[in-house]
Formats: C-alpha cells, structure tokens, sequence
C-alpha cells in the first residue's frame, strides 16, 4: 500500500480553516488513504498534533506492522465506543464526523457517549484531497490499468460464439488475477447483444452467438488501486444500427476527452460528449454522466456529469465513457481512464477501439 | 433468485405491532430479499398495504422484470429524496427507516423533505425475519456449501511447497467459479504458519515450505447466498504445538455444535466450545464469538457470542468456528457451518477434519 505522509498534513490543514479540533475517519477508503492499514473494521481520529488508530483483537498484530505516526487503541467495545472515550478524555469540543460513511445508529452512540463535544456532519474533507492523485497512487492507477489492458488482451483470445457470459467474465478474471491483479475492481460485466442495454448488466448464461455484439466493462484492483475500462467486441458482422451509433460514441468520447485539461471545469467534459450525441438523436439513450474519478475506489471524486460543480487538477485521474442504450436493442459504451497533466491529459489505457478491430474471428 | 411473497407479509405484521405506517428498507440485501432484485442502488418503501420500489435509469429494465408486487419508481435526484416523495404524498405519519444501513447524510435529507412524517430509526425489522431461513433459502445455502466443498477438494490438489499465498487463493477462487460460484463469499484466506496467527490474513507473497500448516478460509457465493468454512491443511509433518491445539479446537467445535438445538439459547453454544478451551489454558487466545448466521451476507443474524441474546430456532444457519491464536507462531481454526433443525442440527458442510487426514503430500 502507497502512503505519504502529506495526506494527513492536508487534513490537519482543512481541520485549521475549519476551527475542528479533530475528525473521526471511518470511510475504510479514507482509513486506507491517511493510515497505510490495508485490513477492515477500522477507524481513525485526527487532531491538530497526532491521530488514533482503534481497531480490535483480529486485526490488532497486522495494524501495528503497517501503521505510522498514528496511536494504536484496540478497542473492546464498538469502534465509536472507543473514539467516544478519546474525544471524552481529550476534552475535544468541536469533532467533524464522515456524515455519508456514518450511520444513524452510530451517530446516535457517539453523540450520547460525547454530550459536551460538539459534533460536526463533514461531507468530502478527505474525499477532496483524494482527488488529487500522488505520485504513488499514479503509479499504483497505472499498474492497475496495465494488468486490465493485458488480461483483456489475452481474454480476446478465447471470446467465441458458444460461450456464455458468465463463463467469459471469469476467464477476464482469471487472466487479471494470473497478471497480479488482487481481484477485479468490481464486478466485470459481460453483456451479450440486447442485454447491453442494460448499463450495470450481470454476467448470466446468456450464449453468444455469431452476428452478436459483447459489451465489457471491467478493471484490475491491485495493491489497492483500480482500473476501469469498456470495449465491446463483435463476432463476424457488426449491426448497422450498431455500427452507427459506435461511431457516434467513439467521437464522443474524443471529443470529451479533447476537452480535458487543468483548470477546465468539469461539467464541459461532459457537455462535449452530450452536446455530439444529442445531435445526432440520442440524446435521451445516454442517461449517466460520462466519467468518474477511479483511485482507492471505483467511484469517486471529481464527478464528470452535467451538474458537476469540480474544477479539473493535475493529478486528477477519472473516466470518460460515453454510451447510447438501446433497449431490446442493444448498448455501446467506449470507456477509457484520463489523467489531467499540468499541459492537458494523459489518457492512461491504450487498448484499439477503432471499430473494425473489435471484431473477434467466430 | 430465490424469492417468497411470506417475507412481505411477515414484515407488514411488524409494523403492525409497531403501529407503523410504512418502513423504508435501503440495506441492499435487505431490498434483494423482499423483492427479488438483484442489482444495485435500489430502495423500498413498504407500506401496510403494498410497496414501491425506487431505482434509476441503469436499472429500470432489470427492475422491471425481476420485481414483484411493488410499485416501480424511476428516480431522478437521490433516492431518499424519491422516496421522501412518495411518504409526503401518501401523508404518512410514522415511518421507520433502517438506522444501521441509512448514513446521517440521508437521514438529514430525508428529515428536510418530510417534516411532517415522524421517522423512527429501527435496526433488525427485516434482520430478524431473516435470521430463520426459508426453504428456497436453505436449498442455495446448501448449493452455496456444496460448491466451497468441492472445490476445496480439487484445491487440495494443487497444494504444495513453493506455491504463495496469492497464488493458492486464486487457484481456490478459480476452481469454485468453475463449479458454478458467481465469486468467492468473501476474501479468500490463505495464511501460512505465523501467519495464521491473524484471524483475518490477507493472502501475500508468503511461500509454503515443507513442514508448515496453512490455514484456509473461504466460501463460495452461488445465487447470492453464501457459505463459509475454515480448515487448516499440513505439509509434511505437524508442528508439535498445532496439533496440540489442533486437538483442543477440534473438541472444543464437537462440544459447541452437539450444543445446538431448538430453543437453546446462542450464548451456551459459544460457551461449549469457550469453556474448553479455557480449561486447557488457552482462552486468552480464542478473541471472537463461536460463529455467525450466514446468508444473504456472510455475518448475519443470529450472533453465536458470550453475550448473545438470540434464542436458537429450525430454520437458523450459522457457523461453529473455535480458534486458537498464538501470535508468532500460528493458528488454528476449523468452521463449518449447520442448520438448527426440530430435533437438533444438522451439519451443512462434511468436508474432513481429522488431523491427520489434513496432510497433504510434498
């Protein structure tokens, strides 16, 4: 796992402007970030000067190899139980808390256990510093990125008419993992013909079948860092409807991705691929944003859709996958991963998409 | 997917006894088991005389389609504020949200949006109903078992000195998919010698050498339900001190399942096994609570611990997994998993655990 001490310098630098004496962290992502901890159940507590890891009996051995700079508490009772008593003993009066990562139920045990501290929802204090990537996490992106690009090349090979989809997601899996991948970033998605209609569609035993298209959507997780990526193959004959609107998304997507660079706000990214799509009728058959932020999560910060309030950063590495969804039909999705450099953008994946090269021998 | 229109009305009786006009369920397996959905970002709202279903554009045609009985509601901004919508509509005056699932975040949004509907934070209204396991469900737990088992005998197989950690649980991980296992249950353990030591070791580059035990977790997770078992296998020869705590683990898991029964209380089922391990100067080293229910989740109702409150009924699965830890040296534990029966139990998984059935050739 990458660590930088930096990221809880930038923390404790947002915990000054906001006149908090501390903020509890139990994101695991944004444990993960500020701690170098790479198990579960987990939290921390960051004041001004220091910072408490609480974890409990079976993790205990493994976090005190792998933390730095942070006080080691094994708790006994819950998580919020033991910050509870810090934030007591401490005497601490203003303590933000991860209000999207912090349930009700744990809300309502902190605030009983800590009447005289005042506790403060925080929505992104981490989540905005995450967003822009460090050297290491650039690196560990860009190896997650090469072990999906490479298992995929390889899982070509085996794509046939007569498989089903679920058996061809996990020969992708298998090839990621045999490449050093921990596991696939998310669950890959496999959807044959119709079923790519079907933005977030589950690998089933639907058969491919010659003259069929199969959308992929599928990323590596490794050392912690994920990768993101769409393409969708053909078997012999690629349909014209098909064939049409493939193209109107490839230029989308190049256009989108022409518009990336520092300091351009993050909503024209995304306008760029609308705008080309809406004209040529497909307006209402692309209906999600056309990125997302990728690092310790598949999904986060900075959001790439139409209402996006983010300004773009070196060192923000995000998606740009414009799709049109056909239903009964079919779907196209061209999804690659950006990284916004000081001059513009470094696209980080470089598998073929030009459309006679999707095209898979049957 | 395995569905019963039975869970919906044992729920509707629940908020009958709260005097409840309607609960909102957005813990996912919650939203899967009441509705038969099996995708993602999805929300219920159930009312005493029916129910709706909240989702969006990438899964509206999924929705559509496995869904029963609920009203389908396309959302357009969040989902609590689509359903805030509706429980303003329907002018409901008490409605309980699932306070363990639901973040501050949207128990703020939803409060905002319905200042005139009482909400009440309720933790285990479904929880509980799913705790006694349907037929349907019971029938894909036991595939779900099935499939760890008999991959794990193929695994077996492939073990030997030289190979990592990594690489055993990958080849585990690949032999369950190959047997019909959508993914493992959860991360696969595979923690040579000292290693083992940490309850939950996540796999390294750690190498089996000739002489070293190495403790295996997994399960296989098949039609979303789950199983979850523990062995521990041996090379060569057996380290003088495991198979002594071998031993004790081994009668110590004898003891706690012959405990199991209708109406015993989940407390004397922990106690068995804690008490014996005690007696032989071991329980400082057995940190966790016997076992867990398993499910829709791998750690569900009922809690198998010291301080359990759960009364034992037919229709409860659960696991019995006595460990012995011993920090630098290794660990034991072996975990299967049964099915409280009118008469007794029965054990779900049959896979050897004899310890000198556990060696397996260099």
């Amino acid at each position: 796992m990458n660590y930088s001490p930096r990221r809880l310098d930038a923390l404790r630098q947002a915990l000054e402007q906001k006149k908090a004496d501390g903020i509890i962290v139990s994101n695991p992502h944004n444990v993960r970030y500020l701690s170098g901890y790479t198990g579960d159940d987990s939290a921390l507590l960051i004041t001004r000067d220091g910072g408490y890891f609480y974890t409990d009996f079976r993790y205990t051995e493994q976090a005190a190899k792998e933390i730095r700079g942070l006080k080691l508490v094994q708790r006994k009772k819950s998580l919020f139980n033991a910050i509870a008593k810090t934030v007591a003993k401490r005497r601490m009066k203003k303590v933000l808390f991860e209000s999207a990562s912090v349930t009700f139920q744990q809300y309502q045990e902190l605030t009983q256990a800590v009447p005289r501290s005042r506790l403060v929802p925080n929505w992104g204090a981490v989540a905005n510093i995450r967003m822009v990537k460090d050297e290491g996490e650039i690196r560990a992106i860009q190896a997650a990125a090469r072990v999906a690009e490479t298992g995929f090349r390889r899982f070509r090979g085996m794509v046939k008419t007569g498989l089903d989809e679920r058996v061809m997601a996990n020969g992708l899996d298998f090839r990621m993992r045999a490449l050093g991948a921990e596991c696939p970033a998310f669950e890959i998605i496999v959807a044959v013909r119709e079923r790519a209609s079907q933005p977030h569609a589950r690998p089933t035993r639907r058969i491919l079948r010659k003259g069929e298209p199969v959308l992929v959507d599928w990323g590596a997780r490794k050392d912690f860092y994920n990768s993101d990526l769409t393409r969708v193959l053909f078997t012999d004959r690629i349909p014209r409807t098909i064939r049409r609107v493939y193209e109107i998304v490839r230029e989308a997507q190049r256009l989108a991705i022409a518009a990336v660079g520092p300091e351009v706000p993050a909503k024209q990214v995304d306008r760029a691929a609308r705008q080309y799509i809406r004209k040529h009728g497909f307006g209402k058959q692309f209906g999600h944003g056309v990125g997302h932020g990728v690092g310790l999560e598949v999904h986060e910060l900075p959001t790439i859709n139409a209402s996006s309030r983010h300004i773009l950063k070196p060192g923000m590495v995000f998606t740009v996958e414009p799709g049109i969804y056909l239903p009964g039909v079919g779907g196209v999705r061209i999804e690659d991963m950006v990284l916004v450099t000081p001059n513009g953008c470094e696209v980080l994946t470089a598998l073929p998409k030009a459309i006679d090269e999707m095209v898979v021998p049957v």
